[in-house]
This record gives structure tokens, C-alpha cells and sequence, in this order.
């Protein structure tokens, strides 16, 4: 009877959590700029959702499916950026900018 | 019976996405470079972690409680951070950027 609050806070917990990862793939994007994001957190990050959607398929759970499969392509987004940017930058070199290449290549 | 298997990637997920935003906090504290990190994201972020544990405690699930104040304290590492190095380095202009490098941008 009671239990439309709790629900209705994990649907608003669910969309946050998912939709969190957008405004990190709009700025990687725009900024061409990933040297502070940690390429080992979205290795997990990416792993864990995998492991998620896994789960709620399983279960046959369509929220936890729908919600984890687009929180893996958001942070895989990420994850992308983040390794075509190291690739252009150079592996071992320490973060390297040029503001000017923003709107180039 | 055969509900192991679920509930096991369950636990390694939950322990994934937890432990995720370790290798973030701990660059971005090494580092001491946030520019690329969306304060944004991780607004969003530390607000989803604090519905989710409010949700554990109505709920009374303690491995929602758990995982979820333990991200919300890594993910708030992550936004106290950013936001300590924004300050640092002035609102306008992101970190480690040369404005005066030549009229290229």
C-alpha cells in the first residue's frame, strides 16, 4: 500500500544514474578532452553494466535490462572517446593539449 | 535452486560499479587534473547515490544501503575534487590550458 514512494524513488535513483553519464559523453565530445578521466574506471564501469544487463536478463527483469543497456552505451561512449583520445595523444606521454586541435581531426 | 548464478553476477556487479570509482579518485587525486571531468555528471551521480541509500533504508535491503553510501562517498570524492580544482583555477578556463597559444582555436 505504502509502497509507491520507495518504487517511485528508485525509478528517479534509476534515471539519474543512467542519465549521469550523458553530460560526461556531451563535454568529451565537444571538449575533445579525456585526459583526466580514468580509463580504468569505465573498463569496470563498462564491465559492470555488461554484467548488469546479463543479470536482468536473467531475472527477466525489463527496467534493470532497458536501464543497464543504455548506461553501458553511454559509459562505452566514454570509454571510446577516452582510448581514441589516448591513441591520439600518445600512450605514455602525460596529458597533452592543444585547445587549437578542438575543431580539427 | 538454479537462483545462484543470478544472484552471484548480482554481487560482482554491484561490487564492480562500487569499486569503479576508485581508479578515478585516486587520479584524480594524484593527478590533480580534473579539467575533463564532468561536474555535471557527477552531481547527478552523488544525487542518484543518495536516493538509492534513502531507498535502501525504506526498503531495509543492507547490501543496497552498503554499496550505495560506499559510491556515494567514492562519487562524492570524485565532485568535492572537481569542484576544489575548479576553484583553484578559476571558474571560466579549464586547468593546464594555454589561452595565448597562438590564434589557432
Amino acid at each position: 500500500m505504502d509502497g509507491w514512494l520507495p518504487t517511485t524513488l528508485a525509478v528517479i535513483a534509476g534515471l539519474l544514474s543512467t542519465s549521469s553519464f550523458i553530460p560526461q559523453v556531451l563535454k568529451a565530445w565537444r571538449e575533445r578532452d579525456t585526459a583526466a578521466i580514468s580509463k580504468r574506471m569505465y573498463c569496470v564501469t563498462v564491465s559492470a553494466f555488461i554484467l548488469w544487463s546479463v543479470y536482468g536478463f536473467m531475472i527477466g527483469n525489463l527496467p534493470i535490462i532497458i536501464f543497464n543497456l543504455l548506461s553501458l552505451a553511454l559509459s562505452g561512449a566514454v570509454l571510446f572517446l577516452k582510448i581514441r583520445n589516448d591513441r591520439r595523444d600518445g600512450h605514455a606521454s602525460p596529458p597533452h593539449r592543444e585547445p587549437g586541435m578542438a575543431g580539427t581531426g
